[in-house]
């Protein structure tokens, strides 16, 4: 596959992602059967409501083996928020009996129907997108938007452009991935009118990156891609997309254009690791890893990552601060959390230098001079250097372990779920070697942490 | 003594250091015996030409046990250099039988007489000190000035104010100490009147600090203590003295006037330190030392001190950069010489992290990806730090000494001599508790080191 041209690759993965016609057949019978139920509890309701199915599978940018049907149950504006709620339990356990309630913006019902995975949600029918009561109310209006655009050749090329994104790594809007949507993923292909031409231009873009399809933003936006969403001139469908992800698909982009290769849209991750693996990794490296290990608090992801980095971040500044040096750093999460640091540098000295004032801010140089005059045998000073007096002090920490277990690591910035879980529950700090035990719950994260790529 | 008030450790500091009348009589008659015996050198010379006793024992300025006697012999300012050489030796051979010579601007005598060291230098006789021919030939107009402005109250608090300049180590214009020379310390005593009236001046000093005694300064300086010279508008008399000697000063007149006592007129150095006293100090720091030790090159002080200094900042900088973080450093000489360089980090990883171009700057981020993309197990990455790449490479130094003994030593600034001595004689580098070994002729200066006062 290596020396094919782009196309030849292209269709070679829509081979293995397009969805046949058996499973497009059963999806359609599934959605119109499931509608119907929907219609059918409507009709014992005292409301006037519809059901229309929105995502990927209503508009057919859905890869083959996704099983998610998204049906929105929409009711008048008039209504209220507990009615809405009530109504939309009521219609989704009479669609999916044996499903359960999940809670976004509302209530609503969550379940199996002959393999697919079926979200039933309620929302206002609102006029127009800038109407809209809650988040949902805005999706009906997103699915509108792309079916009247997608043609089944864009829809074609939305699906590649998804999986391109799948294989490198920066698909999904969740606040662990913080990449690319579907919606934003089909925004881009019709903005570019097909998956080649997004490629070419990505492969050149300059962030920040604005698009504007309908030509009616009115806000500025500091994100790296922006995207105006054309049902919403206040919103940026690639708030969430980090520069890291925008970056990746730039990488992968040239690469892909100048190297047309069935692999980038199936990337392997790289090999977990075994304890051995990881040891052999910081004798090569040198390094001084030290790892916080800790139950994860109990929260969604999109709480949990957010929360993972601030803490990794504060107990990184902690760390350099103190002089450790942070050569590298990871979060990860399953069951127990891991805020792990690779540092520089293991062991600080007993002193560290403090500067005073100079010698001739007489005031403070006195004072300086007589706080220090008379330590004892563990103070050197002090002295001068230039024009001004010197100390070498006792230093708190001259090791990342005594700062981790100390009470100081509470003065860091930490995540407030992760502060308590820290607080009450303890954790463990691992360093050096001892960090090879991470092997058995996190191979998979040490695998990618010790081989990164783009 | 030490409640007593500032008058009676004056009192008693001069009690120690004022001649005798015995001592004076003995100076100024063989002061008259030399002059005498260069009058008589000069009638059997074919010029005009007279001779000046100057320098503090000219002047009453001189402490109890100084020995010097300096004659000055001006010629007329029509004669060549060359038979100013000439004659001066004749002379200074004639006075001095068994002088040598020595040799400042001109060639001169230096030699014994009756327990004195005697220097007799040559100058011209110029009617102005803007006419110097010779930096010598401003000495007499130093004299002169100095002569009909101090009387002997201001004589005896000069040698109370250079005795505590002594005392606390800041009195000399040699390029080792950059501190107050005599004559510095003369004019700033008759600036301020008297010692003590200096002393609660410089305790409020806020450098640059400035003194234009005659008023007639042409020029501007950067130093912290200005003083134009009475006999030269165009120099700082202070030019040599460092920041640190001025904070010195001002730090030690705060401390005699808050508590006067005697001791600060004669502040004895550390102890020195034995092998074992030094490795008692590296385990109580927790630092490592390093030191490159050398033959010294064979210059005189001032011109070796400041090729030391610029030689361990040289390699002092070269390590920072190295990321050994330097915590103090030192340089000394006594037929070896050693840059000594105490360090916070002993060690630093096999890796260290390189970051590449933003990856939307496609033709470098193209070229670095590249550049690493092959490399071998000791690299990792190309990876995304952001919207950059980053790599994670080979270092090419992991300690100090695998630095000091490369052919990288040789990039960092260093003296000139110092480097032709370090590349053409060699050198030993110490590491860690190897240090120890400077005891035998560095104890000393080890002691000053590791016991570090203002």
């Amino acid at each position: 596959m290596t020396h094919s041209d782009l196309d030849s690759v292209v269709a070679a993965v829509r081979e293995r992602i397009d969805p046949d016609e058996e499973e497009r057949r059963a999806l359609v019978d599934a959605a119109a059967e499931l509608e119907s139920r929907v219609h059918d509890a409507l009709a014992d309701l005292p409301v006037d409501a519809d059901v229309l199915q929105v995502g990927s599978t209503a508009r057919g940018t859905w890869l083959s083996g996704d099983r998610d049907i998204d049906l929105f149950v929409r009711f008048p504006e008039d209504l209220s928020r507990e009615k809405l709620a009530e109504y939309g339990l009521t219609v989704g356990h009479a669609v999916l009996p044996d499903g359960h309630e999940e809670y976004a913006e509302h209530p609503y019902v969550k379940g199996d129907y002959e393999g697919f995975d079926v979200d039933l949600v309620p929302c206002y029918d609102v006029p127009t997108a800038p109407d809209i009561r809650s988040a949902v109310d805005r999706t009906p209006f997103h699915n509108t938007y792309l079916t009247e655009r997608l043609d089944d050749d864009l829809a074609a090329d939305v699906r590649v452009f998804k999986r391109f994104l799948k294989g490198i790594g920066a698909y999904g809007s969740d606040l662990r991935t913080e990449g690319f949507s579907g919606y934003l993923a089909e925004l881009l292909v019709l903005e570019y009118g097909g998956f080649e031409p997004l490629l070419r231009a990505a492969a050149d873009w300059k962030p920040q990156v604005e698009f504007d399809p309908e030509d009616h933003g009115t806000r500025s936006f500091s994100d790296p891609l922006v995207v105006i969403d054309p049902t919403d001139p206040e919103r940026n469908v690639a708030a969430v997309c980090s520069a890291e992800n925008v970056a990746r698909l730039q990488h992968y982009a040239r690469s892909l254009l100048s190297n047309p290769r069935e692999e980038l849209f199936f990337l392997a991750d790289p090999p977990a690791l075994d304890a051995e693996g990881i040891c052999d990794h910081l004798e090569r490296r040198g390094t001084t890893p030290v790892a916080i290990v800790f139950t994860a608090p109990d929260l969604v992801d999109d709480q949990l990552y957010p929360q993972l980095r601030k803490s990794l971040d504060g107990v990184a500044d902690g760390l350099d601060r103190r002089e450790f040096d942070v050569f590298r750093k990871a979060t990860f999460a399953a069951g127990d959390a891991v805020l792990f640091v690779e540092l520089s540098v293991a062991e600080r000295p007993r002193v560290e230098r403090h500067d005073g004032p100079p010698v001739h801010v007489r005031n403070h140089a006195e004072g300086f001079y007589g706080a220090y005059a008379d330590h004892g045998d563990d103070h050197y000073g002090p002295f001068l250097d230039g024009d001004r007096f010197v100390v070498e002090r006792p230093r708190e920490f001259t090791t990342a372990t005594a700062f981790l277990t100390s009470d100081a690591l509470f003065d860091v910035a930490l995540g407030k779920h992760v502060e308590s879980m820290l607080r009450e529950d303890g954790y463990e700090v691992l360093v050096g070697d001892e960090v090879a035990t991470l092997a058995d719950s996190f191979g998979d994260e040490l695998g990618r942490y010790f081989d990164p790529r783009p």
